[in-house]
């Protein structure tokens, strides 16, 4: 994550939370007046967004704010676990405090529900990634909640990345026309994928050289038989109905890629309070 | 929600998502083709942010596209039904199609877990409110949701309300002392509110003329002995701890209020989908 | 005043006044050539953004500028009164100078015109308020002028308050349905308050539980006649024809709150210099 | 003033004003629902920003809303004079009708004021023209006022002209030390000014070539003298001590230019209201 | 292009050089006075961003501007042709005209210079790319360009695409490790290119799977003997050293791209005017 | 320049070339992990931008990195000379690498092209200017350029000058009538330049007190009537088919200035590069 990317996410959700100021905190503590509190799980999961990103929130707020202590990200943590300490200006703590903790347990759950995939998968070769079923205005963010849970990401957005639907395919003609089509104008950087529904569409792909072959809502049977066909001619993705009592079946089939959806828009919310040391 | 300030969000919104394009839809669909879709509920739910949101979505991509048949925000919707009908230039409506998508799933969400707390305490006077437990950059659309599904609103930010917590009273010596600061500095148009954890900090606050008293995560007995004491002089506020099971007996001790962070932060995402007519 | 908030409309009240730079200042001093100035009063008034605003001003255009012995907001200064010292690269003095002295002569005149209402109600509880008759764009730091010569702010924005009037009222056929249509919607931690021109409007109020009755343009009697008719039952404000002759007047009657848009739309300019030490 | 400047400053306006919304009016009107206001004088002035500015505050709002009948800028006109129409939803109006009387008033006021000094100026070819003394964040709106109430502008802001004042020449050792430099760095476009407190400064200015000779805190007999010295080899202006009182006998003086800082920092608010006609 | 940057893009280039406005044109036309002028080729040239860009600045400047008549994009045109018909107000015309035709000249320059390259590579199969050496804020409209010139784009920055660099590979210890590392961290949708200076590397290359060899200044004899090693298993891409000269003994290598940063840094601006019709 | 432009401009350079993040870098190497790096010029040119520029780039990325030893801008440097040392996080070095070389290459570029105009006038007191001729979105840093090296500005956009041309003088039926108008509504801080296509529009000027003629392509034999016809009465700007093998001549006939569109749309891009030390 790029700081100064952050660093302005941050400025408009604090902006949000903090409107014009904190009226009942700036009632009572002078400006200088400064305390101490501690960041603390209240359940189990894999944390993420601590020292990268709560942290940031209150030196966005003030850059005065010392924060230590920080768990690395990433770390499977028990209930009660410090997770950061925090110190500085009160008014600024109090500031800081429900933006870093609602981007702390939106992330942390995001990054517990991709660890507990990834486990289901572990000494498989294949690849846990999201999709872009992000929450409007997270997706950096969510994205490396991912990553910090073991996934990898899928493209970002409708510029990094090519793939190719059944509308795109409808209005070409055929796999070959669109792929040929597309194939001219991006980048060479890119690889084309191709959201497949049938072994009849795997068999086009193949057929003009396809880089990623998405297998969409196949069975696990099926996805199979598309795997052997494929044979390494591309990677292999699949799509559509995953979760977590079918991922090992899946995973099973051979596929190289494995997206999933509800990493990001079904992770349950940690719960992360923060206590006041002083 | 003032249109400005919802499309400048959308704004935002869309760039994160399409980039500088879509590098497949644009490769293959020329500028001025136009096409037609639906979305369409794939489970059902109470629908929230359809015409009011969904339909700005695609307007902002490009003020070309039609939108029609919305159903109204609020209704409860069956498995396949149609929520709104989008009709324009395709490459816009796929522009469109992910953000409005993602923010209708969770939308819709809040708006169905909030009417089914809502519907446990049908017949009482009580409001269901959210709280600021909201995902940074969404508040106004989410605290919306809110109130599609039957909720009420609790304060917006920091600024325009007041909640005077354990560390204020901490810095001021009493809930007396903390109430008179607050009050000489805030604005007579805001209710004055202190969180309380006994029954000697109720009696507290209304010994020096405290608007609306928060019962913090205290039993229903306890909260009816409270709603008891105060009787009418204050409004009271239930929070902490609230959920499906517990929510009617919190209702039943005669507090005015019940916030939960859950309506925001943990709201299953509902699943839509965008069918293409042609 | 948040910190960020402010610096952010600082830095664009320079860009309006610095432009691309200072075309004669930088063809003259080199950029680290350093002076030091004074901003002294030069006549007699009740200083407001010294410290808060003017010497954040001058950081803004370069954090190395020093400031130092600000006169405390709020304190009455005679004329040929330091207010400020502040040290630094000339260029940077020069380009901050006006800004700084054009928001210190603007709110210094508002506290000070705030002060002299102040004055006036010496030794009753009644609260001088301002209004929404703030110069756009500047209502954030207005609000603060007012404050620092004693008044207190009434809402900020069409947002964190309600103010019932006429034409509501007249859409929903009486006060009664007006209140009861707007309690549904309103958070409640906002008050109610509405406009009322006549005493049978006060009763239509009393009977629907308004919090804050608003007395608009009536006489002192009237207000006196409204304030023992209303008993406690509701805040009271007077709004209308207030000036530095009538407000006694209007206090003797007996209401909470004295609400003057002249504090910020009639206030006189104070006049300030920039005297070079070196 | 060019149209996209001034609506993005107009959408920064409402912004503050309005918030996410009108709390109020949105609890009562559907959205649709429409009326009809009009803007009216309370008192007698010259309009200033009824059609240019005050109309485009409703546009920006939504551009759904007519705006009819605009009085020419530059208009004197009396109490109870009709200034604007506007009709369109009832919501937007009320939105934008503050903004709108805001900025109405204090470009009236300043319009008003120019008038008055130009009345007096009258017959002579002398021009009066504004200053940098402007509020923050509105000088291209305040100047624009000076110009409709018959005044012209000085620069507008550090980068567009040159004005070399004291601190500069002691920097430089001499005038025709500073005016050298600068020259040497400035466009051939822009005149270059300096400022003078004593006759044997003119003299030095006149020895260099100076463009404009600014008269600082002169009497008129002195200014007199400065004028003959000059005789048409540079433009005069005269800075300081500028009043209704002063201002023929300045003139009077043969000045070309007179410079005050009052007509922005000191005009008299006017009283405008909107009267609802359905 | 997305209509939404491209707006945004457009918007600030207008106001850099329009500023406030046009004090010239504002003092002598009436706001609503109209007028129409043509975009003319003063020299020969491959035109781009005629209706795409240019006659937008003239719809962003304002909205009331026709535009007719526009040189489709990749066009080679002769001195004198006509490339674009404005009509509207005359002010905004005249607002719009620079922006339009400085931004036109360097993007028909670009289109122009990548067609020569181009055409002396017809009947090969190999790309012409562009770099990361474009104008800074430029970028989307530079590559742009190349593709209206015949040529392909590269990455368009550091987040879409992935080059391995020798102090990448340094920090490493060797290709394998690099590419490795970056594989496990990267999108499975993004190739991965390696920079290579030596036959050896490509070797190293080959072991690893890498997706694209870049040769890096390497002499056409070289660059065979690579393409002859690499036998398709990954794309060639040649970069260093191209220029009209060199570039067909270059594309004889064999290579798939050729990528050159000379098409966005080195091209030459088109001659191109705007004359009035009326 | 000021810096808090430079800074806001270059944040938005570098957000184009990062994007969110170096997906290559940010795989191999750590944040803190430390480089040094020299930024040497591969060809001879007049170095712009060098510690005014490039070095802020580095610093905007991360204010942790060191920049030491800038060559002054305007020094004519040799191939192979050290330009600026930059250390500090590798990769914050290598997201700033390429905007930093982009600006200085082109930066230095101008000033070369300048600086050989310049030196083809040596001994005359002619002014070489620049025009709106400028990249847009770069016209500040390209205006720098020009004066780094040994040029002078013209004015930068439409607001800060008056240039008036054939369809205004069109439009208002003679220079006397369109100066005239434009001489009542621009700030007497601005000269008044003509645009003149012929001797007789000279005279029309010299009768109207115009500030500046400009001679629009004429031969210098031409100009040189037109400069003695003027006399001194008005500067004169010689303009049109400027080139290094014309410049003499025009600069011969005696004109105060010679603007030049070339120096900022044609200056061929120098050739720098960024080595590692380690």
């Amino acid at each position: 994550m790029d700081k100064n990317l952050l660093h302005s996410m941050i400025s408009g959700f604090l902006s949000e939370d903090v409107g014009r100021g904190d009226l009942t905190s700036e009632s009572i503590f002078r400006k200088q007046e400064t305390g101490k509190a501690r960041l603390i799980a209240r359940d189990g999961f894999v944390a993420a967004g601590v020292g990268s990103v709560a942290a940031e929130v209150f030196k966005v707020q003030n850059s005065a704010v010392v924060t230590e202590d920080p768990v690395e990200d990433g770390t499977r943590v028990d209930p009660g676990s410090l997770l950061l300490t925090v110190s500085g200006p009160v008014v600024d703590l109090l500031k800081a405090e429900r933006v870093a903790l609602n981007l702390l347990q939106r992330l942390s759950g995001i990054a517990t529900l991709t660890a507990s995939f990834v486990e289901r998968v572990q000494g498989s070769q294949v690849r846990i990634t999201d999709t872009r079923k992000t929450t409007p205005g997270l997706r950096v963010l969510e994205k490396y909640a991912v990553r910090v849970g073991g996934g990898k990401n899928h493209r970002f957005n409708l510029t990094d990345g090519v793939l190719i639907k059944d509308n795109h395919i409808a209005a070409c003609g055929s796999i070959v026309a669109t792929v040929e089509r597309v194939r001219e104008n991006v980048p060479h950087t890119i690889r084309i994928e191709v959201e497949t529904d049938t072994l009849a569409q795997v068999d086009e792909c193949l057929g003009c050289g396809v880089d990623i072959i998405m297998l969409d809502n196949m069975s696990p049977a099926m996805m199979s038989e598309a795997v052997m066909k494929i044979n390494g001619r591309a990677l292999v993705e699949a799509s559509g109905g995953v979760n977590i009592d079918t991922i090992e079946a899946i995973a099973g089939s051979g596929v190289d890629i494995i997206s999933i959806g509800a990493l990001t828009h079904s992770a349950p919310s940690c719960d992360i309070g923060m206590d006041w040391v002083c």
